[in-house]
């Protein structure tokens, strides 16, 4: 069954079955191992959080040869963002294998939120241990990027982190200012660096290249700190 | 004379030895190309970043099976900080190759504060994309990690960022305390939740499965946002 399921995931047969095993394993319900280590996917997420990004970023390096650095690392972020890898979970069926405590899960929902999207980076680290690099790479970029990302589109999508913040603001009776700190000039390019004032209180700072690029950066840090 | 410098550095002759100058560029000394994109090895440091932190991720996963992923992502941290590859640039003499304007970098020394470390990363992303992965792999295990790190001494090296962040408060008349927000319980799994306040104002949150590590966390953004 889980041996079907994976060949269809990935094309191939598993080698060593163990390793998707693991990576299908939440930590709700890890076995406690020597030396107080308990086993489950956290350390194969951590890998293919590693093996993914690196592929994603030669990817978009040689799909957009012109395009700066800045660029580059935004699109990649949208594409392994926890919201996006959670929803590639679902679509390509890893969130009907993994394993983990449903009652736990209703008593900590927060905790549960990306339970299919890291299971899914902990999958693509088991792909890369048990295959090897070119066939990951391979898997990573035919069958979850090219099957299921519209490049365009993710290009397009600009998630707005300054709207979101305001609006937040707006719904729960508080001021929020975006405040310029400094702009630095070395030729023609330029850095800017912009603080978030919450109610009087700076929350975080944000750089960027353009002042609208640092706004935006600053804003996704205080929804981070906020989880707005 | 560039040729034989990276050979000596890789180990093997460069097939395409542009790549190897575009890595040596600083932006300082960037050419206008079309659409307004300027050549500097920023791109390459933005792929070189992300093959370098893979590849240190899987030798860390291997070298220590026991560990869990907080131990890993840590450990992996301080390798690849910007003062860690900074200095490994000197060592293997990357410091001696980077092209930048120094006139500016007078003007602005703390936009060139990480040079040499930038451009190690954009050399090894022209390493992979020269050599390929398996070379580039080496080539970092090798001659990176294995010459220039003791990893016993990596791990024992303690960044204690509460203590840099307390130290910074006693000299600059400030207050500075950590709050516990939360501990939450999941089995024999615990996650704390930390704020630092400063002066009477939230600064930063901070998680961790272990109050110290949520103190460590919170007061390592606290250090990166004030720059301390």
């Amino acid at each position: 069954m889980l041996l079907k399921a994976i060949r269809q995931i990935t094309g191939r047969k598993p080698s060593n079955l163990q390793l998707y095993k693991l990576a299908l394993i939440h930590s709700s319900v890890a076995k406690e191992m020597r030396d107080g280590y308990r086993e489950s996917n956290e350390r194969l997420e951590y890998l293919g959080d590693a093996i993914l990004g690196a592929v994603v970023a030669e990817y978009l390096f040689k799909k957009y040869p012109y395009k700066d650095e800045g660029f580059l690392t935004e699109i990649r972020s949208r594409i392994v963002s926890r919201e996006s890898l959670n929803l590639l979970a679902r679509k390509i069926g890893i969130d009907r294998l993994v394993v983990y405590d449903a009652k736990r899960s209703k008593a900590s929902p927060q905790s549960f939120k990306y339970l299919y999207g890291d299971a899914m980076e902990a999958f693509v680290g088991a792909v890369f241990l048990d295959k090897g690099f070119p066939f990951c790479r391979r898997f990573i970029i035919e069958k979850l990027l090219g099957n299921h990302f519209d490049m365009d589109e993710v290009v397009e999508t600009d998630t707005n982190y300054k709207s979101r913040l305001i609006e937040w603001a707006q719904r729960n009776n508080k001021q929020v200012r975006f405040e310029l700190l400094s702009e630095r000039s070395y030729g023609s390019h330029r850095q800017f660096k912009v603080q978030v004032i919450l109610d009087g209180e700076e929350i975080s700072r944000g750089n960027g290249y353009s002042k609208k690029k640092a706004e935006q950066d600053a804003a996704r840090k205080a929804c981070e700190q906020f989880d707005i």
